[in-house]
């Protein structure tokens, strides 16, 4: 399906993948539903290798993993999307991973030709993949591995506040809460303190906040 | 759009994820592309909670993920898809995660509402994701962090040859090629035998393989 295609193209580029290779595409090469569906991404349905077998499609990959819904009875190594990720930033030489339609999977002829069986693990109620959602799904393995930190531009950054920091601040929040005998018996000072502590420790402050915060107590305390 | 809705819905029972809430749906509930794009899940857009505002729809929601394309001058924390779904998993309440429009995406002010941001890593060249193809990947991500270990049946399992199986069957071979005079030149014999154990080493050989070597190494013997 020329949309299948199209949409596959458009998330292989979204995780910076550009390699395409079709082979013998039901209806023909160009497919104007493909283009349509891949958006911005059309400069790799025009890089697209095009092949009749998969045995020519393949002549150059070393390492060639079939994605299948279901493991089939068939002397292979058998690994979770994430495994086979793994296993292609190890390995050297060229991987490539492979996609049959989407209503009949891959032949038994076409998995004989594989190094390993890649699985997507889904829920067992329900187990049919979309093909290119299956496509989306192992890009994103590929992109995530090595990109797991965030870089994000300085103004746009974080910054937690520190524990010395949060700390600082309820020292001053206590001797606030002192000064304006907040504490009215003296036995249940701790554990409201407690109680109290809690509340800010639990919701990740940031640094800004936590100036905001003392300049409340602050004012709180210069209005006694 | 009703497609995106539609493949979201699909994706989602894929990976055992059932409640889908709706807002404003542009084009009216219940929408036919939407059930076109579902197929077998339905009955998720069946059970969908359609809503008129985000506040509605949050209304018993404890943390709410924002998804967007690139970080906002906001102070939020922000967080990978993988980040966000162990946060998931690690707090009590219910959370939600929440994707904007394909084209427009998420206004600053639901932003406001959320707890935090989500951003799925993608290629700076080409960051535009479709929605059904962010749905689909935090769901996986969902179901991935509780299933990386493949539960296969039996008969599947792939029994990859322990160190001691592979070392007894070079320890055959070595006695095999011994026998047949293989080693012309006794100084060479160790390296060359080095080569010939890393062949069978880096191929993982699994419990069948090895006991079909073994018989080739044994029909060679009893040739000599």
């Amino acid at each position: 399906m020329g949309e299948n295609i199209g949409a596959a193209a458009r998330v292989m580029l979204n995780f910076g993948l550009t390699d395409l290779r079709v082979i013998a595409p039901r209806d023909g090469w160009p497919n104007p539903k493909a283009v349509d569906m891949a958006k911005n991404a059309k400069e790799v349905l025009d890089n697209a290798h095009i092949f009749d077998s998969l045995k020519e499609a393949m002549h150059d990959i070393h390492h060639l993993y079939a994605t299948t819904a279901r493991p089939r009875d068939m002397e292979k190594p058998v690994k979770t999307a994430r495994e086979t990720i793994n296993k292609i930033y190890q390995s050297t030489g060229k991987s490539a991973i492979m996609f049959g339609p989407e209503r009949t999977g891959l032949t038994n002829e076409e998995l004989t030709l594989a190094s390993a069986i890649t699985i997507i693990p889904v829920a067992p109620e329900y187990t049919s993949l979309n093909l290119a959602q299956s496509v989306a799904i192992m890009c994103y393995e590929f992109f995530a591995t090595e990109h797991q930190t965030l870089e994000l531009p300085e103004h746009f950054s974080y910054d937690a506040a520190s524990k010395k920091e949060i700390g600082l601040m309820l020292e001053h929040l206590t001797d606030t809460l002192d000064r304006q005998h907040f504490f009215k018996v003296p036995e249940k000072r701790e554990k409201m303190l407690q109680n109290i502590f809690n509340i800010f420790t639990r919701i990740d402050l940031n640094e800004q906040e936590v100036r905001t915060l003392r300049g409340i107590f602050k004012s709180l305390h210069n209005n006694t």
